[in-house]
């Protein structure tokens, strides 16, 4: 199992966290999905470790920004 | 042709400004909503006046309130 944590900008309501939550939770292997909303902080648990490349594009794909 | 403008608190994001179009466009009557996120206001137009007391419950439904 991998835990991976990154920071995304631009969500503001509960409605951005779901958003992100359901494109990130569409990836392959991905087990779960969990989001701090004051902080941006997106907890990823999967099978197998998932390229940045993929976060990030499902984080686009939500409207949103993946920080650094 | 009715139109009212209203103030809703509590939108932060496209996906607010949504729900809350969504809710108010149920009420029987309403033709159009507009919604101006910076400021919160909501213009409702009907074809015969609403009661506020249905605005707000659309509202309140969504998840926000009606100012004042």
């Amino acid at each position: 199992m991998s835990e991976s944590t990154y920071t995304v900008t631009g969500m503001t309501c509960e409605h951005c966290v779901a958003s992100v939550t359901e494109e990130i939770s569409e990836i392959d292997g991905v087990n779960a999905v969990a989001v701090d909303l004051p902080t941006g902080a997106v907890t990823v648990t999967s099978t197998l470790p998932v390229a940045e490349a993929r976060i990030r594009a499902a984080v686009e794909e939500a409207g949103y920004q993946l920080a650094g």
